[in-house]
Order: structure tokens, then sequence, then C-alpha cells
């Protein structure tokens, strides 16, 4: 039975075994769930949520993650702002709604109000000796990345934000993300460990088998292969798929649009991973028919046939840039056993919804695929609960990215000072 | 993170800051809400119904206090008992529904036979060497104040229960509640601390912005407020509303109805509360027009116009006597997030529905508070789960009873040597 | 407050009261739970099946007990075996529905493909150093006993069921059970310790005032009584059922039917108890009208009137085997105060439905026993959670095999090294 003293943590993350799965405590164990909550999620940036969420001033978005509730909103001065969710008189929850749009910040209970900068305007009651001045709402700290927001719950957020965001920016710029709009975003708890969640994430080696809609878009050499078990005809085609991605690759770079793989994940305290990828028939975008999903292109596009670009950030997100529409995940644990993964797919600010774009043909390939995440990721989570289970091999060839989670994970970890 | 050691709470108790809210862990921590189960709830003297609920011999009620199941019942001399809802042979529960009338206490299982004083009558099979006098159900304390319940978990119950009877039986006496009925009782399961549910009710600083239908029976100005928040209209109106307190003070003592406040809340270990004071529009009842729910009136009263005499008691209820009826609530904690609120309103036994009262006008404004006080004690709850949270000031205008309440719960459990 | 450390569970089995029920943790307890878990479903012979259940080779059925999901299927040559429900690469749960047909045991995850000796046939992108050998889907002890299904999760089981099957055979083959088919089956989730479903089975003191269906087929004599409870009468018709078991012993031992009572209940790892008794009425079957509830009886008998042949296995199974039909229950923690129970119907495989038996009729008496089973054993749980509870007495002449049941279970638990 599992030993849960402090030195255990520490121990499973001593004797990780390279090239393996993690061991199942690292799964289904509350009390590494609890470490994880407040070593990674609460010391790293973490990824909820796009500056279109909070398009004008007042409005405000809601987002927990673990015990904490934060409040992001937009100032009077258009900056997006965060604030801790909890009224400085008796600690109730300012807001209650996933999405709103206020003039102040106004506490249901007793009606203290604050302003959009988190300042208390306005107590009654309180007395002579009272100090307005000291009760205001506590800041989280906010960053955004080309119009993707990022919250660091420490008082003390990693440095390396401004490296990734220096890195990326070129990339991301060209898409606009500031003037697009979520045209729809969809909430969809996986039955499984956060983890689990980012390893399915982080291969594709189970996509040909489950992600019928997924792979029609994408090309199969993408997903890694083992060379000795190809064919001639394999071969050909693995050589064929090589030669197209440096070919595009040339191609968008010349004319503004970065696209060489820039891959940071496991050396790097705040790790990510891009690269703009072809695609395969029309080549345009994530639909079911390879096309773009919406007419009206992101900032400046004019030119469908950009392909793809990914972006992942450890520990919690991953996004789609498109030369139609971005589409932008993030993952938040729960608990132990539960995933909330928030979708949202977003179009240029000015395409209207039936003339330029149809939501069910925006959102379909990847509504499908999720699901179907879901469920891997659930049967995952329903063997690491066995004692039978034990850590088994990522492929050399379809899962390093995998790997590289893990050792993100388990390095951050330590460094956390894990026990 | 916690420190969840025994000593935990014992410090937490040690450091509560005067006049502020609690720490976090007495709101959400399963372990303190534990030893508030034990040290509270288990030693103190626990209001659970009233004596029309079981108005004969052999009705029956049962109260679930934690995992304590205790039957309440009326034997065939008229006297109210209490009994642990344990069958003597292999455990069972013996009475299920909340309610019933039985000849006996018959447990389901194996037939043995109690009766109304929890004498074992009969158990078959049990052979020669059984000693039945030794298997009766086991006793709890029970008393009744002029018609209320209160019950004892410990074996050595606060002797101070008689101190308050005697200084509050003249109170209650004259809305003769042994002779009223229950016309209609609520069950509400607020998502909070029990704590939270008993903190919303010793103030109404937050009446003004969230009980629309409560404020129009009660005079803000019996909400407390800041002097130097005044101004003429306001200090004449606040003059005005003491001189009328006063008045009826005397006018209603004069006729046989005590009225002046006694305040014992954090003096005594069986604290409480008591004051008459008058209603706004009709003066009659808390009702949607401020007039009398029911026609009959309690006991001898013979005119509406005797306000509300409010009765409090620590830990867990509160009571609204008038002159037509009676509302009365007890608060039993479910888990360290959720508590029970049963509601009864009590009218003459020979009052009549729907010739001298009718059930929605009699109960619309309690019940409408009961479910907004409901939703501000949810978003207390969801805010001290922050690691965010953390205790804030009280009002020294509004929020005195409060700070009298945790004053009594952290005495109380240091009292018990809770650690 | 219960101490939970290890010496506690130690302590109490070593202080265990004989004549009476359990202390309370051991039904509310959730760290004696996953002892339980551990020390007696983890090793010993568990009842889970019957071989009809996978009667093709390619069948499967899923078993969970505790957190381990096991596979039992039936291979291409015939014979049953059991596997961990864990795919060896990243653990994904590899059967999901109860019961299905497979050609290969394939993992949806990433396709690892195992024949149905578990053997690793297939998987893709694993690289030249990957050893197939090493990755099969690791194997459970499984064991058929007259086609009764037993599964050991331990990887050293215990020696004597092959001394329990040697004795049993006899008693269980004329009934053929490998020639039944599961005419119906269902699973019910009482709502208490597995440990309290087990007493319930155990006696028949409860009988009487409520099973009313069951009393139908079952002598009420045989339940056990006070012999000094009986009047005249009473001492007459004893003595004519013990009469009718001896010469009803004597009758079916002649052509071929053990009867006589074998019981090791508490002086065996592998405790069992098997007698074929008398049936009220026409003496055919548990049925509403006491007559074969299938036309077409089970293996070569020919004659209905052979009573009922009861056989129980620690820990966790009891059965009915009849000359038409055999009646089979298998009890499945689930925490520790939740128990799945699940009862099967077998009968002829050649036999049709509604031509040789009703569904309706044959499943009616336990069906309705069933479900009262599980209300009598909520109410124990219930009781068991009160601080009031407190182990009672058996009832010498109706709850010796309650009694023997707890004798096993300390002794299995002290033998194990419970602490
Ligand atoms: S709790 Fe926010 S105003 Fe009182
Ligand atoms: S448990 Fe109450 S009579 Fe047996
Ligand atoms: S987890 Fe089974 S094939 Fe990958
Ligand atoms: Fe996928
Ligand atoms: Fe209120
Ligand atoms: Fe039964």
């Amino acid at each position: 039975m599992l030993d849960k003293t402090d030195t255990h943590l520490e121990a499973l993350l001593r004797r990780r075994k390279p090239g393996y799965s993690l061991e199942a405590p690292f799964y289904t164990d509350p009390d590494i769930f609890a470490s994880d909550l407040d070593l990674i999620f609460g010391r790293h940036w973490i990824y909820v949520g796009v500056e279109p969420d909070v398009a004008e001033p007042g409005d405000a978005m809601v987002i927990d993650i673990g015990k904490t509730s934060v409040i992001i909103t937009r100032n009077d001065d258009n900056e997006v702002r965060a604030f801790h969710n909890v009224c400085r008189h008796r600690g109730a929850r300012v807001l209650q709604d996933y999405k709103t749009s206020v003039g102040n910040l106004v506490c249901r209970y007793h009606a203290w109000t604050y302003d959009l900068d988190g300042k208390l305007l306005f107590a009654e009651h309180m007395g002579k000796d009272f100090d307005a001045g000291c009760h205001g709402l506590k800041p989280v700290h906010i960053r955004s990345l080309e119009g993707l927001l990022f919250i660091c719950l420490s008082d003390d957020p990693p440095a390396d934000f401004d490296d990734m965001a220096a890195r990326m920016a070129p990339y991301l710029a060209p898409h606009d993300l500031k003037n697009a709009k979520v045209a729809f975003e969809s909430e969809l708890i996986e039955p499984g460990n956060w983890k689990l969640v980012m390893e399915n994430n982080r291969e594709c080696y189970h996509c040909a088998g489950n992600h019928p809609e997924l792979t029609v878009p994408l090309f199969a050499y993408g997903f890694g292969f083992a060379p000795e078990e190809l064919d001639d005809m394999g071969r050909l085609e693995a050589q064929r798929y090589a030669d197209l991605v440096k070919a595009s690759h040339g191609e968008w770079e010349s004319c503004g649009f970065p696209s060489q793989m820039i891959e940071h994940l496991d050396d790097m305290v705040t790790g990510f991973r891009t690269e703009r990828l072809p695609l395969d028939g029309a080549g345009e975008s994530h639909t079911g028919d390879t096309r773009a999903a919406c007419r009206k292109l992101l900032g400046a596009i004019n030119d469908p046939r950009h392909g793809a670009l990914h972006f992942w950030t450890q520990p919690n997100s991953w996004h789609h840039f498109m030369s139609d529409h971005v589409v932008t995940f993030s993952a938040i644990p729960l608990d132990a056993e539960r995933t909330l993964v928030r979708t949202k797919w977003l179009v240029h600010k000015d395409a209207v919804e039936g003339v330029d774009y149809d939501i069910a043909n925006l959102t379909a390939v990847w509504q499908a695929t999720n699901v179907q995440d879901a469920e891997l990721v659930g049967l995952c989570q329903e063997g690491a609960r066995s004692p039978a289970y034990e850590p088994g091999p990522y492929s050399p060839h379809t899962e390093m990215l995998v790997e590289k989670f893990c050792n993100w994970y388990v390095g951050r970890m330590r460094a956390q000072g894990a026990r």
C-alpha cells in the first residue's frame, strides 16, 4: 500500500524511469494532486483564455484553478487585470458567473464596492477606524502573449515568460488574435488526471485508430513512425511529407509567417513548442473538408493556405493557429481524476455568423476529437487505479514529446522542492 | 498548506483575532468540522423541534445530528422522551421516517420490541442467559422550554439551561407554544458551514440589499448603523425608532408581555438573546402586508400588535414569536460545507387552514428569506475555500452579534479542550 | 474518536467479543475497508461467476474487485483464463463492457493486440529494442468448481481450495452447471458494508418478519429456534421437520445426490458449508408456488423433488442448487458502506424461454428477497454509524453461523498480519 509520507513523493520523483509512463500515484493520489496544484498550477504561467473573452472595459471572466477563484477583467484604461475573487469583508465570492459585464465589482453580501482596478470605493457602517485603502481586492499576475492570457498565482512568477513571448510573438502576430472574437466555446470534463490529458495531447500515436475527423486534415507521417516498419511505398511517402514540410516552411517564412520548429518543452521553466505544418487535402484548416471554415481571414492574411501553427505550453495548453480561425485549449485540473478542458474557436471579429462562417462546420473536427480523447483518457485513468498497473514504455518514434512533458513535470516538481 | 495536527486547531483558536471573521479552516476543514460535532453539537443543548411535533403519545420524530440519530417520542404518561435510534441487537436503525406514530418501538430486522420508555419488552430466540433488562434503548437528555425542545448528546449536559429557562419562560409563555400546531415546515440545505449560517443569522447588515420581503415588516434602524454616516433626516428617524422601541416595551410589559432585551450570547455556556421589538406597517407579523397571518391568535393573546419577540440560542437556533404565529429555525451541520435549516411555522392548534390562515401567506416572508440567505452563505463558503481568503473586519455597528457568536464558539471550543 | 493507527485494527481484532456483532469501525472505517480488500479479497478465493458466463472461445467478462479489474475469458483451447485488465503500454483499461465477445484483446488507445492467452501479438512503432515477450497481459489465478468460477488476486492462493473442491464436487455434479445457461442476472448495490451483507445471508432469524416470498418454500423450523420458547405444538412440528430432513437425506443419497451437511465455515482458509434440505409445499423449487420454474431439469435429473442444496463460501458467496435451476450470488465490496450483489439464475442450456420457463416466475422469490435484504443491511449500516452503536449479542439458536462468519473474518485478518 502506498506510503503517503512526505518523502514518498520525493522518492517517486527521484526514481522516475526515463522513457516510461509515470507511476500510478501521479495519476490517482489526492495528496500528489494537491502538490500538483500547489507546485505546478500555483507557481507557473497558466493559460486561461484570450483577450477577446474580456473585449470591453467592464467585461469580466471568472477562472477557477483548484480552490482559487480569479476575476479577469478589463479596466477603463483598456488594460487586462486579474484579482482574487474574494471579498475583503467576510470573504464572499464577488462574481459568480463565468462571464459578465460590470461597472464596478460589487459584493452581493453587504455591498462593498471595488473599482476595476480592485480598489475599495465604498463600504457602509465600518466605523471611523476602518482603512479602506488596506481592503482592496488582491491582485493576481496576468500577461497577454499576442492576446493569449496567462496568469500566475505565485507572488514570484517565472521570469522566462518574456523569453517565450519574444520568441513566439512573431509566429502569432499575423493571426491578430486581439482582433478576433470567440465564435464558440465548449467545456468538457475529461475523466482523468490532468497529466493524462496532457500526455494524450502530446502524441498522435493514437490518432489513426481514434480520430477519423482529425486525421482528414492531418498528414499521418507527421505523427512519427518507426522507420524499420516502413515498406518501400511508406519510405517514399515519408520522404514526400518531409519535402513538403521543408518547402512550405520556406514559402511561408519568405512571406512573413515564421514556421520553423522551436522546442523548449523540457529545458525552460515556461516550456513551450511551436511549428507551422502543412495540412492535407485543400490544406487550409482543421475542418471536415480541409477548407477554411471562415471566409473572412484573420488579421491581414489573404491566402488561406498557411497550414496550421501549433503552439503548446507547459503545463496546460495547446493551440492551433490557422489562416481563418484559431482553436485554443486550456486544461484545468478539477481533482486527481477529473480535468476541465475549455476549447475556444476564434474568428475575425468582423466575420458574421451564417454569412462568413457556420458554427457546426467551424467546430466539428475538434468537438469530435475532444470527446474521443476524453474517452481514451478515461481508459488510462481506470487502468492507473489498478494495483496491476505499472509504467509502460513510450514509443521512441511517436511518444518523444510525452516523454518531454513528463521530464518537465518531474523536473519542475523537484525544482520546487516537492516532498 | 494546512498543518492538520491536533495542535493546529488549538493554535487557530488561540490566535483568533477579535473583531474579525474566523480563519478559513473553521469553515472548510473536515477535521475541525468533526471537532465541532464532538465539542459543540455533542456537548451543548441543541434545539431540535417543538412539543407539537410529537403531540400525542406514540408520536415519534427522528433527528439526526452528525452520525447520531435520535428518536424523540411522547410516552403514555404524556412525557417527551429521547433515545438513540440504534437497536441493541445488531444495531439496526429502529425508526426510519422523520415523523411517525407507533405503539411500541419495533426493530424491523428481528422484531426486538421496546416500549415508549425504551425498555426491551420482547426478543425472540435469545436463549436462557439473555438479560433483556440490559438491552433497552439508550436514553438521550431532552428538555422542553415552553414547548421548544432541546437535546444534549452528552452524559453531562450544561447545567445553566435552567438559568436560561427561568429567564426565558415568562417571555415565551404568553405564546403558549404547547397548544400550537405545526402548520408548515421546510427543510433547506444551505451550501455552507454551519457557522456561516449562524453568522448570517446574527446580523442584518445584509438585509437591505438582499431581503426585499423581510424588510417590509422590519425597521431598518433596528439593523444597526454607523452614526457618523447619518444625515439630519437619518438622525431624526433613528431617534424616532429608539423612542418607539422604548414606548412599545413599556406598553407591552404593563400588559404581561416581557419585552426588554436579555443578552448572554457569549457569557453563558447556554448562550442566548431575546428582545421584543416593534414591527413596521400594521406592526402585527412577519408577513407581506405586516398584518397577522392567522386570525386565531396564540394562547390568550387578543391584540395582534405585539411586535415580534426574537429568541436566539447558541449554537444553532433562532425564533420569532408573534401574536398570531411562531417561526422557529434549527440549523443542523451536515458536513463542513453543508447545513440543514429546518423552519417551522406554528399557529394556534384550533386555527383552521383556509379559514383562519393561508399557508402561502403565512410562510411567504421566511421562505423567500431563507433561500436568499442560503445563497449568501454559499458565496462565503466559496470564498473561504480560496487560499486568498483572509479574515475580514466586522462592522462595529452592525456585526457585534456575529462577533459574539464567534466569541462563544471559540470560548466553548477552548473550554472543551479542543486540540 | 477512533485511533486509526495501524495498531488500532490489530487491537480491535484482538479484543473481539465472541458471540457479539463486530465493533462499528469494521462496518464504517475506510481504512479497515482498505485492509479488507487487501487481506481478505486480495488473498482468498473469490467467487465471481460461472462458466456459462463465458460459454464460447473469445467470450469475455470483466470483474472489478476494489481497484482491480480482471478479464475472464475462454481461450481457443476452451480453457477459462483470467488477466489483469490493464494494457502494458500506457495502462489503459483493455475491455470496458461487462460482457463481450472478441477475437483478440485489443487496446483501443494505440491498438496493442493480445491473444486470448494474454500474449502481446502486435505493437506498432515501438522500435528495435522493444521486447514484446515481456509485455503480455498479467495473469490472474482462476479455478472452476463444477462451473463455479473463483479467482485469487494473490500470487500465492490458498491451497485448500482443492480440499473444498474434492468435498463439494459430488454435491454439485448432478446439477451439471457447465451445461446450464444464465437465464437472468441482476445487480443490486446494497447500502452497507460487505460484512453486513454476509451476516444478513448467514441467518434466517429475520426471514419470518421480512421475507414473505422466501418463507413460502422454506420450512420455518430450518431457521433455528430457542427450544424453551416452543409450546407442545411447536415441539411436535420441530420434531416432524427433523424427521423429514433425515428421511430426505437418506432417500436422496441413495439415488446419487449427496445431501448431508458439511461445514467448515471457520476452520478452513477456504471456508464453506453445504447441505441439501427439503422444501415446503410441492417441495420442488424457490418459487412462488414451490414448483419447478423450468420444465427441463438440470443435468440428468428426472425428478423435481430434490429440495435445495445450499453452498456457501467465505468470504463472499452463496448458492442454491435445485433440480430445475441454480441461483448463485456473489458479493463484491464497493466501499466501506456499499456492496454489489450479483445474482444469476441458471437453467439447462437447452431450456427455451417462454416454453420451458418464464423469467418472472423463475426470479420472483429472490428478486424480492434481495431487495428486502438490501433494506435491512442499510438499517444496520445506518445504526453502525452512530456513536451509540455497540456490539449486540447473537442468538445462540439462530445466529451461530453469523458468529462463524465473524470468527472466520477475524481469524483470517489476524492470520494475514492485519495491523
Ligand atoms: S462579504 Fe462582501 S460585503 Fe460583506
Ligand atoms: S437488529 Fe434489531 S432486532 Fe435484530
Ligand atoms: S495504452 Fe494500450 S496501446 Fe497504448
Ligand atoms: Fe487525441
Ligand atoms: Fe438574512
Ligand atoms: Fe434475508
